[in-house]
């Protein structure tokens, strides 16, 4: 079983294992032949060239393989998924291994030029785009069936031959990063270079925006202070604060915008070509020819897709909604009938039951979220989108909608119909108060706690067996690959979408929320940080250039919470005391300022360019260049053919 | 004088002349002779490497040119500006000399292959091109310096010397084209694709916008017209109109993104690269290093900008807004001074007095246009920007915004403040005919009559002198020399903007409003035609992808168009008598349904792709093929590698 396949081996000594690779147990001897020779296997002949090797465990009967390759190979795969470098001249450039020479820190004997991160990333890159040639279906498995251009990887995935494939934590590494990052308390950045350098720019962008929608909220939580502490309820202190909130988080928005883009340039990934995106695993049709590629791949049509959505999910979508509301208002119904009880038949009982309704409901609203959550990942799932990207956003934009009811529906119902603002700042901060606390806990602290048992448990299983291999790798594997996956920062977005919320949408009535959304977030960094270090498997890097879908979300939050502040301004005791018979002037005067602040709102957004002068000018001369290098080519052909 | 000064001119003997050039009576010899040279100079020498040829006149005092190129010499200018032409596949790509062969109708001998326009748009980037080497004035003219790059045919023009450059007209192929744009009456679409080959890109979109606009506001137009004839005025079949019309609008903005995509498409500017921009002629500033080119050229600092936009053109806009709405308030006085002073003294001086107030508004309205027009172009020019692109996006937000109050403060005055429906549709109507009335007139016909009458002179002048020369050259030159000079589509685009401003944001007030459009629009096409084909010098072709910064201000004006109707809707006696005593509801449903109305607005154009799926296809596998290009390349780069 210690044979190695690679066939590079003799020339590369030093085998540094960087993905693990999970078969399921009692794979047919036959399918893990076939895969580990085409995981080695050259180029030219459809392979992927690099090296695997067999973990040998205690037990044997486990099929655990270490994926590794030559520098050679990691520095042309660099090139093929398009890195992004500096260069000496302080640049940023597309890594080609022509030109690997002009690249700083760059020597031949520099194994870290590239960073494990992106080594790991190269590898995935490398294996998903490990295609069927003229293979009808995995071998051994005829119901796994190929059709040339198949992705293997993702076949073996679907049909649960490949348990699953994750990467390496690096001991030594993570060590520092983690001293560095929460190991001691300090004021200060997060060490956001380094997070990127070993967790990739998706998860290091989500650190860094963390880290600036904290600082960004420093300023609305000190002016809510005073009003706390003086207890201030002048109509017009409200208004100012409202006023500025609102085109406070404007501006933190559009600015967030080009602090993205001067990170992501100096991580190179803003600079980034887009990669053509193959069909994600679970997208299937019948077989046809891509109309981008010209290639053999399984097409659905667009108009079924169109259908499935807009007859199908957006339909499903709005009853749920309804549902929701519907469960809403028989809360506020038990809530009603708790205190009559309670008024009626004063008692322990009675002073007990009033408690009843709010658990009741929290616990079917934590019911219905995981179920609609259910709902909506089958339902896009069925909706069959040929894109992960496209089934991303699609799923995001299910699940926004449905937790934004949920979280605020009773908020928007006690303000606007119930007009009791006393119940909404209760409400809202109990929501605020309560959520981040258990999200703190349910998201870090919980696991966390599990881990640590299940690797002690380990720990001591792994001794009492005393091998004679290489204990601490063996050991290391085994620990990590049954670590909980990281799905993403979906949940971590969502949470400070939620938080953006709660501080916005009512900021007037309640100036407080900003200072606990401060407090929490700070301690989110360092549960966060804790999650990502100890709690789960290590994640593949994922280049990217900004957040995607959540600027667009919480910028849609800003704009409501224009009008609900409007809203809740209009209906104060003290602003209508200022129009005592002129009820319709009120309205009136709150519609004009609110349709003011909206158009100060977009004419902003339009007039803050997105990225700041110095990395405009980057790229203008980085487009320069190359449309004057396409020119001297050009002249070159020209004078030559002048000359004939 | 009748030397040529071509060096190609022996392999060319039937010189085609293309763009004429105009220099200033009495330009020393020896600055025509440094000129000359330059244009006909090889390429490798930093010269255009066109072909030049006076023009023999009767008084044979002025300078002019007539430049042409080889046929050759065109293939590789079209390589250099990035022009996309179909190929025998029916896809579209970026022309290059060594590939020219797969291109659709290329034969070498085949001198359509380009068409005229192209060939002048080619030769008038040659000719700005052509850059000052290590000349440190214009020969002859010490004043008029020059630096190392410097476009020698800018500075000409900006110290005078150069007097005009225009492309000459093809007559045989103007004739054709105006025999099927509008030689005879038919319906039908206009021939768009041969009004791009003749006068290029930019001026086809927008009589393609034009035609498309006329098509879309039929609708509204038939749906308007029973409004009229049956004088409905219930109030449902106005909310109907109202809404139908708001969304009609933002359909119609969507969809025309699509048709553009289209017609781009096809037309090759869609993939067109964007050239590096050279700053606009009259850009100074001191010289420095440009930043992005790593050039010497003038350099104006940023801030110093901003400074002049905000804190002095800003201003002077405000300022400018708030004497237009002064002048107009003085006009109300007025009209109701001339009112009741008929009202006392009845009589027929009375009854004149009555108009007085008009006329004198429309007539300081006027010379307020004028002036504000001339000292925005002078302050958008004194911001200094340094490209036509970003001079020519100030100049119109400038003049957009003034001509917005000017046209409309009158109407939302009677609508809002005096709250008079009939007087509103009274002055909608007299604005919107006069409006259209005065504008044909004034564009097209009154300049059609004194070119007539000019040309009619000119032909006499020339038959009378009788020389030997080729007189239908000659004769056509200058002719076309003192034809006007058609200044961009900027007051074309202007007039359907404001005509979309009077459909759209009081339709639910007067519904015929899109009938007079859609009536002015058909012979607006009409007259447009005849001023570019007869009226004024050929403009230079210039290639576009969009209608630019015009697609926002329509998209704007349909915006405001939602909340304006819901206003007028909710101020309607109709709805009023809904809501007896209840003043409250009325506004709080009118806005509730404004804000629905503007969110559905955004999520249509959120959810209705900005191009067709089979445009975004033909893209996606341009995109495709140039990625599988360099991963070929690159693979083959790492099989090398991985051999040695």
């Amino acid at each position: 079983m210690a044979e190695s396949w690679s066939f590079l081996d003799a020339f590369e000594p030093n085998f540094r294992p960087l993905v693990v690779i999970e078969l399921a147990k009692g794979t047919k001897e036959e399918t893990i032949k076939w895969f580990t020779k085409r995981i080695v296997d050259k180029k030219a002949n459809g392979g992927a060239q690099l090296l695997v090797k067999p973990l040998v465990t205690e037990s044997g009967d486990e099929n655990i393989y270490l994926i590794g390759a030559s520098h050679l190979r990691l520095l042309l795969g660099a090139e093929t998924v398009g890195l992004v470098k500096e260069c000496n001249d302080n640049s940023m450039r597309t890594f080609t291994y022509s030109s690997r020479k002009t690249f700083k820190d760059f020597a031949d004997d520099n194994h870290n030029f590239l960073t494990m991160a992106e080594c790991q990333y190269i590898i995935k890159h490398e294996l998903e785009n490990l295609r069927a040639k003229d293979e009808k279906m995995i071998p051994g498995y005829p119901q796994a069936k190929l059709y040339p251009g198949k992705s293997i990887v993702r076949r073996l995935l679907t049909s649960g031959i490949l348990v699953q494939i994750f990467p390496l934590h690096d001991r030594e590494e993570l060590k520092k990063l983690r001293q560095s990052w929460y190991g001691r308390v300090k004021v200060g950045y997060q060490p956001l270079d380094e997070i990127r350098c070993y967790f990739g720019e998706t998860i290091a962008l989500y650190f860094g925006f963390l880290e600036y929608f904290t600082f960004a909220l420093i300023p609305m939580a000190v002016i809510g202070i005073p009003y706390y502490v003086f207890a201030w309820e002048d109509y017009d202190k409200y208004v100012m604060f409202a006023t500025f909130n609102l085109l406070w988080s404007t501006v933190i928005l559009e600015v967030w915008k080009r602090i993205c883009a001067i990170m992501t340039f100096r991580w190179g990934t803003l600079l980034m070509k887009r990669q053509f995106e193959e069909p994600r695993s679970g997208f299937h049709g019948v077989l046809g020819i891509n109309p981008v590629t010209g290639r053999e791949e399984p097409v659905y049509s667009s108009i079924k897709r169109q259908i499935r959505i807009y007859l199908v999910s957006l339909p499903f979508v709005c009853l749920c909604l309804y549902f929701s509301l519907y469960v809403m208002m028989i809360y506020f119904d038990l809530e009603q009938w708790a205190l009559d009880y309670h008024e009626e038949n004063e008692s322990n009982f009675s002073n007990l039951m009033l408690f009843v309704p709010s658990i009741i409901y929290a616990v079917v609203i934590e019911i219905m979220n995981r179920i609609y959550r259910y709902a909506a990942e089958f339902l896009t799932s069925w909706e069959n989108h040929r894109l992960e990207s496209s089934y991303q956003n699609h799923l995001i934009l299910k699940v926004l909608v449905f937790n934004f009811l949920n979280c605020f529906a009773s908020l928007f119902y006690i303000a606007f119909v119930l007009f009791d603002m006393k119940l909404l700042r209760q409400s809202l901060a109990t929501l605020l108060i309560t959520s981040q606390i258990l999200n703190q806990f349910a998201e870090s602290l919980l696991p966390y706690w599990l881990q640590k048992r299940h690797k002690k448990r380990m720990k001591k299983r792994i001794c009492s067996l005393k091998t004679d291999t290489d204990l601490s790798l063996v050991e290391q594997v085994n620990l990590e690959k049954e670590m909980g996956t990281y799905f993403g920062t979906f949940d971590d977005y969502l949470e400070l979408f939620l938080q953006f919320g709660y501080v916005s949408l009512f900021s007037c009535v309640y100036p407080l929320a900003a200072v606990f959304a401060v407090l929490n977030n700070i301690t989110e960094i360092y549960s966060d940080a804790l999650k990502m270090c100890r709690v789960y498997k290590r994640p593949f890097a994922e280049p990217t250039a900004n957040i995607g879908v959540w600027q667009l979300a919480f910028e849609t939050m800003s704009v409501i919470s224009v009008v609900t502040n409007c809203i809740l301004i209009g209906m104060s005791p003290q602003v209508n005391a200022l129009f005592p018979d002129a009820k319709m002037d009120l309205i009136l005067t709150v519609a004009l300022v609110e349709h003011l602040l909206l158009a100060i709102k977009f004419i902003m957004a339009f007039v803050i360019p997105d990225k700041p002068r110095d990395i405009q000018i980057k790229l203008a001369r980085l487009e320069f260049e190359s449309l004057e290098a396409l020119k001297q080519q050009q002249m070159k052909l020209a004078a030559e053919s002048l000359k004939e």
